[in-house]
């Protein structure tokens, strides 16, 4: 094992024991491993179990070894209540937590069975990557990303505690809900917006290719995730389909009501309903964290950047001489054209000035 | 006039007269002056026109000027046919073009009217900022923008070079449709893309503060059109309802469909439409051209950026060192963390060396 890169204060004490070695499991290890606490591992498959401690997540958990103070279960959501329970059965001193993304459904199995809840308690770290395997594992997987934790009232303060540690020592940022605020939450400002997006690029199949070339940075954007793979996404639409499907049929309300309005555009008060849609969209997408957290909107300032390597760069280095900073950047490509833009996101504040001093250096800036 | 900072070739002969000096008309003025064309103008409110030649896009038409070599409408769309038709007939000799977003109805109204059209070829340059009026006016806002040109088989060819003219000079992309062609297109690309984009924004506006937090990229990028002004968005999909609202029903089609077989996961086949439909989404997003008009697509590495002024102009100088030329960027930032991620796309036969060299140098990658 290589050393910590700096000095860390662990939180976690006594060893972890993950159960599922893929890339969460694996990548839980490998963090926990720079602190310097004890991991050992185990998965259906000992060949995945051997890789990931070939990439230093950990050891295979051994007959004799002392019972983990913390399991980790780590497995496919399916399974998730299944290896759970036999967790808190095979280690009743341990405090278990999976990481699964969907966090009702095993909860609620787990309760079925009637099993002692005492020592649980499910979370979510919301990382991950585009592959999965413990090949793709990374100690920093989790670093700076959100970790939902799932208490009930009857969670101990020690139990929480010991799950806290686990992700602040992987450097994850802290937030407490219930089984439902999660999946409700994550069904709204993932699933279903993984869903839409596919739909909305489906619509461009059966499209002419000269269509394509006014595509530009709206219907970019709006499609990015589409990419995604379906596979995986089956999976997680499958285990949190009720409230997905209940954000799905509203939607699909407002864009009938939307369409019908435009149908008959001419009749009185269709203007009126297209705009009141539109404006709550404004009023929705205000609402969504901007950097650090916060609310705030900037101010876009687009400069047109010859495209070739360095220029960019230039740029960015440019506008930090000048004091500037630059809240958020995207870049876009002219279809046919040599040229590119820069969008950047500065406080309001400093808008105009940024907009002169790049002028007197030299840059476009529309 | 301030002196043109390059040679140009100036392929606009004779004078350019523009009715309707806003954004379009003035910043279609103002690039033409740059290369020496003579530009009249001419506008509803004597004000514009003067705030305009203020700004350098041309001068207000004199009683005793001769005539244009070509008319350029750039009204609001709703007065397109009204003006074209009264340019024709008040310079039977000049080119008339007109640089409104939707296409067939002017041209349907004119052909109605019985209004010779030999001398009209209608056109739309992509290109808008958020805000209008000749006080945004840019001379290079045309530049590198695709600039669609609406001829049909009885357009001469003498007609269609003129207006070329105007966009190549202008430092536009010429694409040639058919106004049934250009209304569809931007219908699928840009209209419906804004619809969905403001409708998946509004249901983010009835859910808990707490849900906003597990909010990431995704959701972000999808619905950042939806910050677009309600009342421009009236207008333009008030005039190009008819192809907007085909795209609608059939979407609403796909999220019904979508939502059924979600509803019904556990049913025989519903996993398999649900990945089906994820799939179609995978070749639609695929069609979109990237850089340069390409459709390829590019290896992604995503690397941590510690979130000071500095650190990504640092992070691109070195790629530029590597000699590793970057296709695409986007920042995202974690709520409530000091720390961000830079997405780099690359082609993907350099990613694996990027990869090292940037780790080599002491970057952290995912």
């Amino acid at each position: 094992m290589s050393p910590a890169p700096h000095t860390f204060v662990t939180r976690v004490t006594g060893s972890v024991h993950v159960i599922g070695a893929g890339l969460l499991g694996a990548s839980i290890g490998l963090g926990l491993r720079e602190r310097g606490v004890e991991v050992t591992l185990e998965d259906q498959s000992p060949t995945v179990v051997a890789l990931a401690a070939d990439y230093g997540a950990g050891r295979a958990r051994a007959e004799h070894d002392p019972h983990p103070s913390i399991v980790i279960v780590a497995t496919p959501p399916d399974v998730v209540a299944d290896v759970v329970a036999s967790a808190l059965a095979r280690f009743p001193d341990a405090v278990v937590t999976d990481v699964a993304s969907v966090k009702l459904a095993p909860f609620v199995e787990l309760k079925r069975r009637g099993v002692d809840l005492t020592n649980y308690v499910g979370s979510h770290p919301m990382a991950g990557r585009e592959r999965g395997g413990a090949i793709m594992a990374r100690a920093d997987l989790f670093t700076a990303r959100p970790w939902v934790i799932c208490r009930d009232e009857e969670t101990p303060a020690s139990v929480l505690s010991a799950v806290e540690a686990i992700a602040l020592d992987l450097g994850s940022v802290l937030i407490e809900m219930t089984p439902e605020e999660h999946d409700r939450s994550v069904g709204l400002v993932s699933h279903v917006p993984q869903v839409i997006s596919s739909l909305l690029a489906a619509r461009l199949v059966p499209a002419p290719e000269l269509s394509m070339n006014l595509a530009g940075a709206g219907v970019r954007d709006t499609t990015r995730i589409a990419a995604s793979d379906p596979e995986l996404w089956v999976q997680i639409l499958g285990a949190n389909s009720e409230p997905i499907v209940e954000v799905l049929d509203a939607f699909v309300a407002d864009v009938q009501q939307f369409a019908d309005a435009l149908r008959a555009i001419e009749a009185p008060g269709s203007r009126r309903q297209v705009a009141d849609l539109m404006a709550q969209g404004n009023l929705g997408v205000k609402r969504l964290p901007g950097k650090h957290g916060s609310s705030e909107r900037f101010t876009s300032i687009t400069v047109l950047i010859d495209d070739q390597p360095g220029e960019l760069a230039r740029l960015l280095t440019e506008l930090g001489d000048l004091g500037i900073n630059m809240e958020d950047l995207r870049l876009e490509h002219s279809p046919g054209a040599e040229i590119g833009f820069a969008e950047i996101a500065v406080l309001p504040e400093v808008a105009e000035r940024a907009t002169t001093d790049l002028t007197e250096r030299g840059w476009r800036t529309l």
